[in-house]
């Protein structure tokens, strides 16, 4: 078995996230992985709502549509996984979200995770993508920063030691058994910091890459049955070219 | 009081659709309610799958940017609520799914609704739409019937039979208190057919016209705290004008 | 479509509140809508436990029996709708419950409201109302006053500031979206306090008044099936007449 | 410690049906047990719907009240303990509900339970005490016969291989590990037929006495605080004396 | 009817430990009552952990396969019930565990119960215990100590004052309406402060004797279908001798 | 970043089915993992009871006490997971179970799994075993075979065609998106009958090990604080050496 090469699919368009979140991924990944880094080229910088994640689960289809079959598996790399189940349907390569593989990772290495981040915005958001999942009962809280930072793209060095401190209190006072640092700009900050955190800390995008790593492996058929068949061709209007192929079928000739 | 402005806002492309709820929604309306009727220009003829919630959920959002100022309230015209929860963030006017409304409708005429449809494919999608808005306790089931159908927008003539006998059976079989006839094809179905069903039966385009000009009437103030509040203006590429304004809060300064 | 008739039955022996509701909802009314007051001739002047409860909600059937054929819809005029679901199976109208009608109001403008009222005696009842319904997910927390009043037919004008700081407590720590200030002495108090508090506060009556008005509009049929049709004639002893009627059928026959 | 007096308070005007659960009882009570039948004066002959629930428990509360004085425990012998709550609040002995007996001594002989009984009219009202309880997550089903019968107080034996069928199928099907025959009528049938069961049958009233006998012999005192504790006096209108007296602490002098 | 003879399997090592629930047992039992204590004679002092769980159940299976034929019924006594469910399945006794009756007991005595312990080791266990018998819903919360103390054996001694503020702040600030002194060294201390604490206290092993009681009264049969009934018998290698033969049905025989 | 020992711990004391799962492992581990087999020496051939459960689990515990030392992560090797969480306490090295793995890999496939097995001893088992996971809402079912076989090491050829008909019983009838094939006996049947089952189906071994590889390259520490902390050290009596070192912390000096 040869490696897998996995779409790292940056749904913001924030290309200098992309790359922290590609160098955290390549720190874990199997030497014969190939991670393949894509950014948004139309949305917002960095999804913090609701509105924005119903937009911007929206772009991450189009861009799968363009990419899905040069790549053995995909990691939607937004914590919130906008988009997620939709892909899931819609393409028949393994679709992984960022929460999602945080998540299951964690529940390996504890009873209940915490969920730290640096934007109170956050909360909400999170918080349905843990319902949204069936998590609730797994999750020991959301914890989150409450203070104005200066750049999103340096917030994790800027405001490390009251991450740090966060992530303790989820310790300490919400009883979480593991932590994870949640939203693309805190990636790899895990590595760095663990050792001032008294249980497992799990870096969002490295939990991501070996799980698309074991679903490539595992080879799982796509469903012809279930919610995530491939639903039949239907007609559609105004939609980008690689995303109109894909839902009108069109996509089956050339493929 | 004066009667209120209501957006129906139809995220699919068939303007038949529109037609058939906009003559539901009339038939219950208050003398002084003004429905003010609205197609997709984009998207799909009829939304049934997670992938075309997120797409059309995202066009609601557009569509709403464009006409919110219009209106003292909107409903997003599609059984399972497509951007719901975005729009109510995003917007300062109420805004309603048709399926939040019908199933709070139905609370207050039973302990347990049923759920009736005319497609197989429907069903993922409305049961996540209960599980979002917390209902699933209230919901004695989905029953979709499983044969194909001519035209979507002739289905609740061509299967008016049937859906009345499946309604019976969630009746008998599922203890349902209450029956919604489900998605926008079957909008007015509930008046033709109320009396060959022994229980309510909520038609949905009725309950969320009733539940947004409840709204209307009642006021409510836009939150500038909590999970609803506008989230603060933010960069974005390459999307519709009047949505980048609303995130942008570019619009501010024309209202 | 002529008006309703809608009877708002205080299952409370105090009149005053009685006028209070009456106030709080023809404020918003639809024109053509008829409030028809009833105070309980018999029972406490306001109900606070399970026991207040269990006495009023029978309480609330016999003055249904005397007057349900008057209307075309109920309301139970106490938070916590003693009665509610007995009376919506023993009668042919639509009844509504002031808990019930404000929470579901609630649920279309945001995710989770808090329930604020003036007194820690409520707690129980009213948490037990919530899950009555279902909608304990959807309940961010019951906040309560914990200091003696003077009046309880004054006790929105004497506690507005507590009150007020009550709601924006909720809304800070507990993370409500929408607040609903509960308990009928309450009644009218949201239109006075709305803009100190920052997410939309819901009036009880107001909601409970267009709810019943929306039931109204749409004309259910009484089941026949399920749960909530009516029971069978069954003998009793040493019920008053009205009810005695309506349970063993002897009504039939003036009807 | 000598033998505690109980009060087995028949919320029902069925002497007969008073009777037959004396039995049940005294075939398990211990030798020092003093078991006090009580039948109620008004109300029904058998309470079966939400509405004669919620009067039967107001009648329940009048009939404690008379009576709270003369013994150690009492239990409430319908299945579906009419006004359970309000009794527990209102008085200073403990009082225990036939079906809550019956559900939690089922509990402790495995791990979900059945509830069979004779009238499918009962499932609404059983279900909701079920949820009452918070046990739903314990309760396998609950199994109805579904045919008309011609007497309530003899329809143990007409119905007995039929409630017994019912009871094998709750196992097989529902892979209930316990059964509960339920309703008053059904009493004392357990022993009768345990050994055409193949899982421990439950007798509601034999478990009530033996839980009535281990409260009154554990002699909890009566909370001051938490929510059952004794509500403070208040003014009443119209009600029977005794209950008058115990809700506005008139009765505290003469105790 | 005779008295019944009661197992108080203490699955620790001990023997101070049985000696103090022997007592707090007897202080309850009914007088024809005999109680059985049984000290384990491997295993750890004081099982506090889901690893030391693990091991005491087995342990508790081994003791009980010795000597359930001596008596009608047995406790295992260690709050966290470990074996519990295994030894329901395996021997043909009723078998209760001390968290089971005292849970069951305090839910007729109140809403929601407050587990107060001595060691915030004992967390873990006692939350997942709660969640084994499906009764998260009715519980309060779990409140420890968290400071170290002298001697197990002489725990309740020595942290009275403690304990008894615990479970003041557990009805305060958890609205507990009942209290559950939790883990075998606090036997008997409910009966010592039940008067400094404004809700009933619960005492585990006075609660798992009345209900070992109450279940030989009842005289359930042993399941032969369901969850419970008794596994087939089955090869073993190296369980010792009692064990083996219960599980290989050697035992059969000499029955 | 050398490859990883990972210890395939099978807690029955068959040797066969050791193989079978290793030769399923081995079919997806990475090339640069050593998966090294250990067999039971005591307990019994195949764990399918509580009782079973509960003595196994103390066995896997004792195993992981001798062997833990000499791999960079485990499996317990059971579908029911025995003694998992306790080894998570116990040990620093990552544990995963088999049905934890398999239920968290289908996670990421579906929206519901169902659990697919050959016996219908092991449902109660299995069912315990979702819910101690928190995932019940992401179970559509367990189906099991209910028939006999003649040995258990050879059940998935003898009834290959009965469960991959279960399988798609499964799928069509509970709406299941993924199957797991259950119990260690079915290991590697999911690559020969995945092309029959029209969703992907999941083979419990195979997961295991890929999350085995990825928690042992993602190199959580050992928390020190939470509720898998290791546990402080204690007095044991009559346990095996090398369990009893690692409880009593005697282990600490060798290491």
């Amino acid at each position: 078995m040869t490696g897998a090469r996995i779409l790292l699919l940056n749904p913001n368009t924030s290309a200098e996230m992309t790359e922290r979140m590609l160098e955290a991924g390549r720190a874990v990944a199997a030497r014969d992985t190939d991670l393949v880094p894509l950014t948004a080229v139309r949305g917002v910088p960095y999804i913090a709502t609701r509105a924005e994640a119903q937009i911007g689960g929206a772009i991450a289809l189009e861009m799968l549509a363009e990419h899905h079959r040069r790549v053995d598996a995909a990691i939607i790399a937004a914590f919130g996984d906008p988009g997620l189940f939709g892909a899931r349907e819609l393409f028949d390569i393994p679709v992984v979200g960022l929460a999602e593989a945080a998540m299951l990772t964690a529940c390996m290495l504890g009873r209940r995770f915490a969920i730290v981040s640096f934007a109170r915005a956050l909360g909400p958001w999170y918080e349905e993508c843990v319902a949204m999942h069936g998590l609730t009962g797994r999750c020991a809280g959301i914890r989150l920063l409450d203070s104005p930072f200066r750049e999103v793209t340096a917030v994790q060095e800027e405001k490390e030691d009251r991450l740090v401190r966060l992530a303790n209190e989820a310790v300490q006072r919400d009883e979480a058994d593991v932590v994870i640092l949640a939203g693309a700009p805190l990636s790899g900050l895990a590595a760095k910091v663990a050792h001032r955190i008294p249980v497992p800390v799990v870096d969002q995008v490295a939990a991501a890459v070996k799980q698309a790593e074991a679903l490539a492996a595992l080879r799982p058929r796509k469903a012809t049955e279930g919610t995530f068949r491939r639903p039949p061709a239907k007609r559609v209007t105004g939609l980008p070219a690689a995303l109109a192929a894909r839902i009108t079928h069109a996509d089956d000739v050339e493929a």
